[in-house]
């Protein structure tokens, strides 16, 4: 299997680094808000590539297609996305669905695969650039980095969260795998995106209800 | 081993349900508020079990503690809760910690072992009591009743999400298993705790800097 994004493919980081002076969290336009995670029917109702889809992403989604069905569920895509020499973990592989479909079908079409595609060329491309001392992981101060190309600034303090809960390798000194660095990306990504929402007049301060409170959180709890 | 919480001890609820329309979440006085945690330098300096405290629960830590460093490590505790036809998963476990300690040192000593041991105790009880059907695990409409003898009042959508993020059954009727409904729980609790800590006026909406509204999720992420 082929084309699944792996490696330095030339392309640039997109986003800028975000100006002096902004608050905790990117630019709105940063990250093209909700509609860059396709519809909320998306996966229910078979989607198409979009027009000028790279032949490579095709021709992916039908290898990762093992048993033909026009969708590729959440095991096929753990095979698709473990096959360099990187292991996906379930939770991961459920949180990039959840994420690109905006549901909890687990499965994704050929527009939502388009999209996880490139992003993940993307984060692919980010991880190797910030991956400074080329250790395959990404340490405290390679993920500020990382997250500040984002367009994310967090604190010290959520760092050293953000580090402890997404280093895996029990090793001693604290860094970040790819796939665990992928979920960081998509968390922070998440929950500042559901912040944002909440946010609309950029105070840096967001009001929820209750019920909106937890509709926001747990999804993010256990993908 | 003998003696951790593993069956109907005869204790009722202590909590009783919450009055007709108040709001999603009970009454301040319900969970007795963060101090039920203990301190949160409790797991650093060794503490003592309280003054009381049943042999019982003195034996248990004893019989938990294999090897002797007067704390319970996370692999202990997770051996001593997987002894009674039940498994624990280690998530589970970390969460219990982390909520038991409000600290990610993972070791508990003698007094938040205690409170610990008294919290199982409940929700076990809780767990036997709401299973009407004796399945042997929890589901939607005994996880809505359990909830509300707690004083948490989930609406379906949030029930709903609940129980298809804790069903790790994989089974075709959703229900959640012990491990699974005391994180459920725990988690239900835990946020309820915080988003009330920032709800002072009981207006049922909460207002978050960035900064605390991620402070405030990260650590429920992945215990
Ligand atoms: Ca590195
Ligand atoms: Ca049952």
């Amino acid at each position: 299997m082929s084309g699944f994004p792996h490696g330095s493919s030339g392309a640039g980081n997109p986003y800028g680094r975000p100006p002096a002076g902004q608050p905790y969290y990117g630019p709105p336009s940063a990250y093209g808000g909700p509609s860059q995670y396709g519809s909320p029917f998306a996966s229910l109702v078979p989607s198409t590539f979009p027009p000028g889809t790279d032949p490579n992403v095709v021709a992916c989604f039908q290898a990762s297609d093992q048993d033909g069905s026009g969708f590729i569920d959440d095991y096929e895509l753990q095979r698709a996305l473990s096959s360099y020499n990187q292991s996906f973990s379930m939770r991961t592989v459920h949180l990039l669905m959840y994420l690109f479909t905006s549901s909890n079908t687990r499965k994704i079409g050929p527009k939502e695969f388009t999209s996880l595609f490139y992003s993940l060329q993307n984060w692919r491309n980010i991880f190797e650039r910030f991956d400074r001392d080329r250790s395959g992981k990404i340490d405290s101060s390679e993920l500020r980095e990382a997250l500040l190309s984002m367009g994310y600034a967090v604190s010290p303090v959520v760092l050293d969260l953000l580090v402890s809960k997404f280093d895996k390798t029990g090793g001693k000194n604290r860094a970040i795998e790819y796939d665990n660095f992928i979920e960081c990306c998509l968390t922070v990504k998440g929950l500042t995106e559901k912040f944002k929402e909440k946010d609309t007049s950029y105070s840096g301060s967001a009001t929820f209800s209750y019920e909106s409170f937890m509709l926001t959180v747990l999804p993010f709890l256990i993908a």
